[in-house]
């Protein structure tokens, strides 16, 4: 029996099923989800990180279906985003700026009949969006008609109190249920999640301006990473720009150790393909 | 280590704490809940059911303290409540049906922009409420404000249907947030818990016209339970007018071996103080 080290540091069996369940929801075919499956139980050792394994993955799945491995490298790495600095919310508002949104994380806003903790503001010249960010750290984690109807209220109780959101916004990052998307658009309610709305999914915000979280890096150690969170690197392509010394500095990697993690930025760099 | 079979027929190593725990916030004093805790210990076996431990305990506090032992029991009793035929729902239907509202579980009612599940629909000549039962099987999970807000938004979009709800209502067997109750105070929703409206709490309910649930007793199995249930029967006050015949024949159990389960009913209803 082999175990896994979780990204919260549990420890849990070894699930082969759950990879190849992962690489066929990214859009490999079963016969090569298999193949990486078998290559990955080979290379298994105890205590292996989950991070590991999908590094694996991606490696393997970049040799024979690059656009397939970019979809799958980009939703395992927003998977690990943590609980702890490098958050989804935080992550969100950065692709937001970068779509020309004023954003604020994690603001503590008066209702008229509630205190709220509204995850991201995001406003332009038109819009000002009460963003609720939903993340779920495993697959098939569906958000739901409660999510959504809450999400609502919370809009109405702020907009009573004389708040001028003009919208509200749901996020997430796995997928959104028929129910829930139906409730959202009665009430003129946005929704982006893994692979809706067709067009404007969030891999197509994501993918459309090269916005990659750090945690598709698997050189790089959780510490390391909320280390480049905190000092706010939240994005793959802010370490491609960085000088050594600098990452060095903030990492706490030596200068002459950071030859591996180069190594990895420019192979992922090369390997995802625009319009995923 | 000892293992404990819990209400879904899980294992889990027992855990001293948990006892002392239930029995403190039921209002036993320190001294009182560690004796017990111990005495629980000593009578510990492998496999031993959750139920078992609380009919222990429920045992040990009635002969110091009957009005705690009442709560520690009810409260129990309804975190047994199954996720199977025995429910929540169920039981909190009848409860209302005996303060006279007329009563439907599990309704399936469209509104303007999705189709809601409503737990329970509650009228008498005033009021037609629409219920939320939040139930949860472990003490200490708190009912709070996003549930508060996903039933108003349930409850508006049902009424922009057309549907004549005058309120809605959540009932859990918890307790609720402060924020939570502020929220629907100031909406004019209705909160029945453990504890909470100071007048007419979920306890207070229950005592005030003797309503406790089957799960109560210690000598009934999760299958003899769930067969009195489906056949309508889900109080003890049921139970203890019910003929020898009847019993045996709705439980399985054969007539002569029921003597148990009426002594355990007696015992019960000579413990149960009014007013607790």
């Amino acid at each position: 029996m082999v175990y896994v080290t979780k990204h919260s540091g549990e420890r849990e069996e070894f699930d082969p099923q759950k990879v190849e369940y992962a690489l066929l929801r990214s859009g490999a075919d079963k016969t090569l989800a298999q193949y990486i499956t078998e290559e990955v139980k080979r290379r298994l050792y105890d205590g292996i990180k989950t991070g590991e394994i999908y590094a694996i993955a991606f490696e393997l799945l970049s040799k024979s279906d690059t656009h397939t491995a970019a979809r799958f490298g980009l939703k395992q790495a927003i998977m690990r985003l943590g609980p702890s600095g490098y958050t989804f919310e935080k992550f969100m508002s950065r692709v937001l700026a970068e779509y020309g949104y004023k954003t604020k994380i994690n603001q503590t806003i008066p209702g008229r009949c509630a205190l709220h903790e509204v995850d991201i503001v995001a406003e332009n010249g038109k819009m000002k969006y009460m963003i609720e960010c939903k993340y779920h750290n495993t697959q098939g984690m569906d958000t739901g008609l409660k999510e959504a109807l809450y999400s609502f209220a919370r809009f109405e109780d702020l907009r009573d109190a004389g708040n001028d959101f003009t919208a509200p916004w749901i996020i997430c990052n796995t997928k959104v249920t028929t129910e829930a998307v139906k409730y959202a658009e009665c009430k003129g309610m946005r929704v982006t999640s893994w692979g809706y709305p067709p067009q404007g999914s969030l891999q197509e915000l994501i993918d459309g301006k090269s916005l990659y979280p750090l945690t598709m890096l698997a050189t790089l150690t959780e510490d390391e990473k909320n280390k480049l969170a905190n000092s706010g690197e939240v994005l793959l392509q802010d370490l491609i720009s960085m000088d050594a010394r600098k990452l060095a500095e903030i990492t706490g990697v030596p200068e002459g150790k950071l030859k591996p993690l180069e190594e990895e930025i420019r192979g992922i760099a090369t390997n995802l393909p625009k319009g995923l």
